[in-house]
């Protein structure tokens, strides 16, 4: 396969999505760029591309081993991978194990609080009304998804979960929070899509406590890189 | 029955709760209080408390009359009445047929836009916090209201809005949304309480377009009270 006449499908604020020579499948690009804000404070993160990459490629290799549907066909390169092009539901997934960010400030509840259950919540992705918080009534008295699109994303969304919980106790770590995306195929199937990395999710040693995520470049308090690394490094004693 | 001995329980924004001689019944006085923006636009209106206890007496007479299970006993006299004290559900429900406030903002979809079937959605009765919009998974999370009584709820909510629409329909008033709040009887039986009056529904003439609710006092675009009052007027006449 060549991608000479790769064209530029859309830029977002982590990666760029290119044809292929098959038209049902898409090249992302992973870019060394860091976002905080929904894209107001946006800076260049040497490296953190090809990490993300790496990360990416080996947690959605184990969901589609876990029997879990994605986008996800293979990595191709350092930056690179092939993905299945999805019509994307324009709904941000969020799952939380244990109290925090946004919802720990709304709230007013302890730091990692742990939830009986996980907590779901949607958001709507539209930079424009900057990703307001959604429930399922609006979602479909918007035409956003209907019931029964919303039943297969929650219940995706929990397998998402309880897979790399799993995965992430094996190397002493805590799964905060993620954020899924997801995405339907031409003949209607709802797959994960998107991104699952250090940027998507909170991960949080369970010895330590530091945040090996995009914490620390939205609190600004330290080497971003070297938690995403830590994770990178962890998940590769474990997988492959 | 004497209210001599009354004490103060509670003062709200609106209301004000007494003790009555009987322990399970409290006496509700309508404040001729308006406010705005959770309380920190506070002024005071002539007559609001006497027309709202009205308004909502009516409204509460013929939800009992449709099987509704309410909180409400009797209107005692211009501004009081008598209701079952409750133990509040912390929640407000707000139920849409019709986009505006802070979902056509939040949205940016069409002023009135009608919805195929009814918006609902959860706020959080905090002043501290904002009274911030929660989700079902949430709710359960904080422990708020387990997902039977949040079952009781919607369903509960659900029949107070179709006997609202049939009723304001009558009287050429399209009911675009309103609020409620509910409490459980000692045994445990959720039912609608507080109050239902312009204060808490938007309600818009079917013919002018024209608001006869707190939109009014909110956006300071008139008169509140000649709307409120036509409310009362056009309820006394299909209602007793
Ligand atoms: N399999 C896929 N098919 C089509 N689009 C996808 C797929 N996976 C992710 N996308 C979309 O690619 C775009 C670029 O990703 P990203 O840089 O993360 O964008 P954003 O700035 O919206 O977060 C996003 O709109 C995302 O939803
Ligand atoms: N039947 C009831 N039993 C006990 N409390 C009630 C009942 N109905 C309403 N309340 C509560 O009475 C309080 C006063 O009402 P209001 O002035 O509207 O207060 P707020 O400022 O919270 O809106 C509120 O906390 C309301 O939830
Ligand atoms: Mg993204
Ligand atoms: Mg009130």
């Amino acid at each position: 396969m060549t991608f000479l006449v790769a064209t530029l499908i859309t830029e977002g604020k982590a990666k760029q999505l290119y044809t292929t020579e098959n038209e049902e499948v898409v090249r992302v690009h992973y870019l060394n760029q860091a976002t905080a804000l929904n894209g107001k404070r946006k800076e260049s993160v040497a490296e953190k591309g090809l990490v993300n990459n790496e990360i990416d490629s080996l947690i959605f290799n184990y969901l589609n081993e876990s029997g879990i549907k994605t986008h996800f066909i293979e990595k191709i390169s350092a930056s690179d991978q092939l993905v299945y092009k999805m019509q994307m539901v324009p709904l941000e997934v969020v799952i939380r194990n244990f109290a925090s960010g946004s919802f720990q400030k709304k709230f007013q509840v302890a730091y990692l609080k742990p939830f009986d259950r996980p907590v779901h919540e949607y958001y709507l992705k539209s930079d424009a009304l900057d990703d307001p918080f959604i429930n399922e009534s609006q979602i479909q008295a918007l035409a956003l998804a209907t019931p029964a699109d919303l039943a297969v994303i929650s219940r995706l969304a929990e397998q998402v979960n309880m897979a790399l919980r799993q995965l992430f106790a094996k190397i002493d770590i805590d799964l905060v929070d993620f954020k899924l995306e997801f995405g339907k195929t031409p003949d209607g199937e709802i797959r994960v899509a998107d991104e699952i990395s250090p940027d998507s999710c909170r991960l949080v040693d369970q010895e330590t406590h530091q945040s090996l995520d995009k914490d620390v470049f939205r609190h600004r308090s330290g080497d971003v890189m070297s938690g995403y690394r830590t994770v990178l490094d962890r998940l590769l004693a474990v997988l492959n």
